[in-house]
């Protein structure tokens, strides 16, 4: 691959766009387009936005991720999650609905753009790691639980704020008095609709002799139909004046040209909620990207991709967006559609700039109630208590960092919950770095094996112990190192030579080198010798470029079996020599 | 050992204390008496206190340590380091000499000493793990450059102040054309002086027929001579009145009872600075005790030794001190000069107590700057530059924390420095972790071993890839795994068959297991099936949780030979299935 193709993926897949190759994109982008633009009103009200902030985000982004991005299939735009993070983060600094509302997040757009851009030039995709997989899914079952309350106030047609749980169930418990039946008429039955169409409208199509997938992408259509009938039912019933909340006019123009302020207070205030919002949304879209890419047999270049999302969200910022990423759904339905490239998402934009610009007047009265219902069905599918069963049942570790990540998130809102969820991961994973596992190994009689004393009948010998460690040897463990050994040490007396046995052992840095030279020097002192056994090709060379192998009191050993045999051996013959020196002692003669 | 003595070890070597014991522990309280009453001075001036404060951090500290530590043989007290890092600290909040100043160095003894209990109790001693050899050993030698600096304004007779090298200079070259002469004299009279004693005086005494052990004794004492010597020129010459400074008046009292401030803003303030200080005093510390420890084959019980150190600074907060440590160098003088027991620890105690009650009138006159020499010639052997020679020779890694550590603690303080070296070693820990060692393997003809395609010629087949990994798979390291199959995925179009070889996982986590299970979905996408080798007991013990298994497209093999040659014959027999399909197609049937 070239370079210019590297940093514009646009000129490996350009060369050679045929006719199939646009056609098959012009099918997948008409169904996106469809589905994305109840999406976007949503996620857009999710966040506290108006309703065409999330159709621009939707517009500019996905063109400059098809410029940018690596992923042949995957499309950009709001989502729930990052929506919810939007709102947590905005909603401290400016009162919902004000125009520093929308300044402040065009900035978190914005900021999280430059973050990710610069992630990405500097190669630190690698950071995303510190997100474990049980903290992720915590993470977005979490949030999913959060949103689908915030979204009851809708349905209900009552008013309710907070992005946490507690705050939504404290507004929103004592104004169910003021519930409003023909919102809840709508929100129910979308509600019920929506499930229905997703579980049990494909098979009834099928069983009517449609070909399976013409069936499923009109099952994806539903939203559309639950939206045209509820706007209608407003419409003509006249629910508005009932006290149905609809959408209201939506501005049909282009997305307007933005800049976000610079206001330094405002900068440092989002600064870390753009950072977590940054990792977040690329997680999740790396992850998109790459179970689809693998289907094709593609790749996908994560540190190209931290570019590709980052001048999405610069766009958005500069369109009057807000923060935007891959998102899970909208990208299968363009894999499964059959878009083939990432012109696909142009297409879409262009779709979704059209219809900004000649139907949104069709979705005046469209009830809140329904945009709501849309996302109540589409978030309560990443509710995965499944999950959090089966990590229980796998590792107490990661069920501890999962919970943590949780509950904080439920409690104390999504920046707590991620930062939580992080760093116990990683106090868990230093925890755990820093007490290896090792053993007291002895040989299996008639064999050259050598295996936990605790776990086999084995071969041993006062004069000489064998550790096998079954970690890399660094400064988190080095401690831990000597003190395994030295305790050992004290507890075996009769002890003459000890073996590390380092057929696990990856790597030995410069701290994990000095305990073992400590550990040498330490056994000289109390009489005994040092030796390894096992030891791997890149750690004996590394060895080599030290001074511990002159100062090694014993040997370095490839085999464990001949290093034990040996030293008993020697061991032997050290005791014979010492023989005539206690003979004459006992005869007193010295 | 009961549960008692673990609390108070005192119970454990206090049973069967004997008069051998007594008098050794008499011998070795006397030595470090008369060592640690000029340091004790010393350290307190360069923490910029009153000399009499390091007097009064020798007492109570060192009887607390001696109910509570686990080592036998160390020495608690003022140390250079933890003093530099106190005057740093302190010397932000209050101007030097104030009482404000005295209080913030009280207030500081306190939060370390809570900080370290806490850590002891909670059993965080493994936090300590952080510091990694390479940026201890930088942050020592960069303090010691500046401490020693720090010290040429004593030995010139002029005025400089700052905790970082920049500083130290700017205000101290302006004031060279005020270097006072007789000091000077003094100065590098005692420097030179004390250097000898040290390098040149042992050897002189054994020549003389002294028994080495007297010789290094005596030798050891040298600062006491010097300290006389130069006391008696100061008064017999009347140099105070040439302008050299003297330590002056100290009070010949019992330490006072003093109690620290409590003020929200001085205690936050000092927070990080304790934080800092007491694990710092905690690495230098124990490293100290293990070294002495093990050439008894004695046991240090590291979160004991917390407990022990935090309540030395709690007795060193509430007796007018300063924050305190374990000593390296009177730790080895009071074990060379056979302590047995912490009961020497007492007596030490006891000694300067009396000291402090009688002797104290004969400091009145001692220069300041013989004070000076030394710290200096004591400090100077801390440097350790042939070390960042071999780190860098050893590890370019720790190299790379190491000299972050120097230049940042030279150029912007010790905590700046502390701070930069953690945070650069654990980046790079994890960037590591992250990308974890891997190769391809094949083959070795007319063998059952399998190795790096890149390094042997081996046996391999285009259907089967067999990649090895060097490494326990975690979360860390979970998505580089997806990322590296996948892309050997696509690089070898004919695959039908990939084997993880795990010979050298020793953990797998949930992150890691659905990495796994990803990886065994994609590959199935693609039409290949997962298999995996040599998977360690404990790690298959946990998969059996999982239900990874029961998704698993291939197997798992115990051995990866046996697996290489069924999973080869596998693939032929799937080969031929195939067949009579393409000779159809070729004849054009299908």
């Amino acid at each position: 691959m070239n370079k210019l193709a590297r940093i514009f993926p646009v000129f490996d897949w350009g060369r050679g766009y045929g006719r199939t190759a646009l056609s098959n994109d012009l099918v997948a982008a008409a169904i996106v387009t469809i589905m994305l633009i109840p999406q976007s009103l949503a996620y857009a009200m999710l966040a506290g936005l108006p309703p065409e902030v999330g159709l621009y985000a939707s517009i500019l982004p996905i063109i400059a991720y098809a410029l940018f991005g690596t992923s042949r299939t995957m499309a950009v735009g709001p989502v729930a999650v990052i929506s919810l993070m939007t709102f947590s983060a905005v909603s401290r600094i400016a009162p919902v609905g004000s125009p520093e509302f929308l300044q402040a997040a065009l900035v978190l757009a914005l900021l999280s753009g430059l973050l990710q851009v610069l992630m990405g030039v500097l190669r630190l995709g690698f950071l995303a790691n510190l997100l474990s997989h049980p903290v992720v899914s915590g993470f977005v079952t979490a949030s999913s639980l959060i949103i689908a309350t915030s979204q009851l106030k809708s349905i209900l047609g009552v008013t309710a704020s907070g992005s946490t749980l507690p705050e939504l169930l404290r507004t929103l418990l004592p104004n169910l008095v003021h519930t409003n039946l023909p919102t809840v008429a709508i929100g129910v039955t979308a509600t019920a609709f929506l499930f229905w169409v997703r579980k049990g409208l494909e098979p009834v199509l099928v069983k009517l002799g449609l070909a399976p997938r013409p069936a499923e992408m009109i099952a994806k259509a539903g939203p559309i139909a639950a939206i045209a009938l509820s706007t209608l039912a407003v419409v003509g019933l006249g629910l508005e004046d009932r006290g149905v909340k609809v959408v209201g006019l939506i501005p049909n123009s282009l997305p307007p040209l933005t800049l976000p302020i610079f206001d330094a207070g405002l900068w440092s205030q989002l600064l870390v909620p753009a950072l977590l919002l940054s990792v977040i949304g690329f997680v999740e879209s790396v992850s998109v990207a790459q179970t689809l890419a693998a289907r094709k047999r593609q790749r996908i270049r994560p540190d190209q991709e931290l570019i590709g999302l980052g001048t999405a969200n610069l766009a958005s910022a500069f369109s009057g967006g807000y923060p935007v990423t891959g998102g899970f759904a909208r990208s299968i339905v363009n894999f499964d559609a059959g878009a083939e490239t990432p012109a696909a998402g142009a297409y879409t934009a262009i779709g979704i700039l059209v219809s900004v610009l000649f139907l949104t007047p069709l979705l005046e009265s469209l009830p809140v109630a329904t945009l709501a219902a849309t996302i109540i069905v589409a978030i309560l599918r990443l509710v995965d208590l499944k999950k959090v069963i089966e990590t229980w049942r796998y590792s107490r570790a990661d069920f501890a960092a999962m919970t943590a990540t949780i509950l904080v998130t439920l409690l104390a809102g999504v920046e707590s919950g991620v930062i939580a969820g992080v760093g116990l991961s990683l106090a868990l994973f230093l925890w755990r770095a820093s007490r290896p596992h090792a053993a007291i190994v002895g040989r299996v009689p008639e064999t050259e094996h050598f295996r936990n004393v605790k776990r086999h009948k084995v071969f041993t010998d006062p004069r000489v112990l064998t550790i096998r460690i079954d970690e890399s040897l660094t400064y988190l463990n080095a401690r831990w190192l000597e003190e395994f050994v030295l305790e050992e040490v004290a507890d075996h007396p009769e002890l003459k030579h000890l073996i590390l046995m380092c057929s696990a052992v990856n790597t030995i840095d410069a701290s994990a080198l000095e305990s073992l030279e400590a550990i040498n020097h330490r056994l000289a002192d109390s009489g005994a010798k040092l030796h390894l056994s096992e030891v791997k090709g890149p750690v004996m060379d590394a060895l080599e470029r030290s001074h511990f192998l002159e100062e090694l009191t014993g040997e370095v050993w490839l085999s464990q079996n001949a290093a034990f045999d040996a030293i008993i051996a020697l061991a032997e013959r050290e005791e014979e020599a010492k023989k005539p020196a206690d003979l004459w002692m006992a005869r007193g003669l010295i």
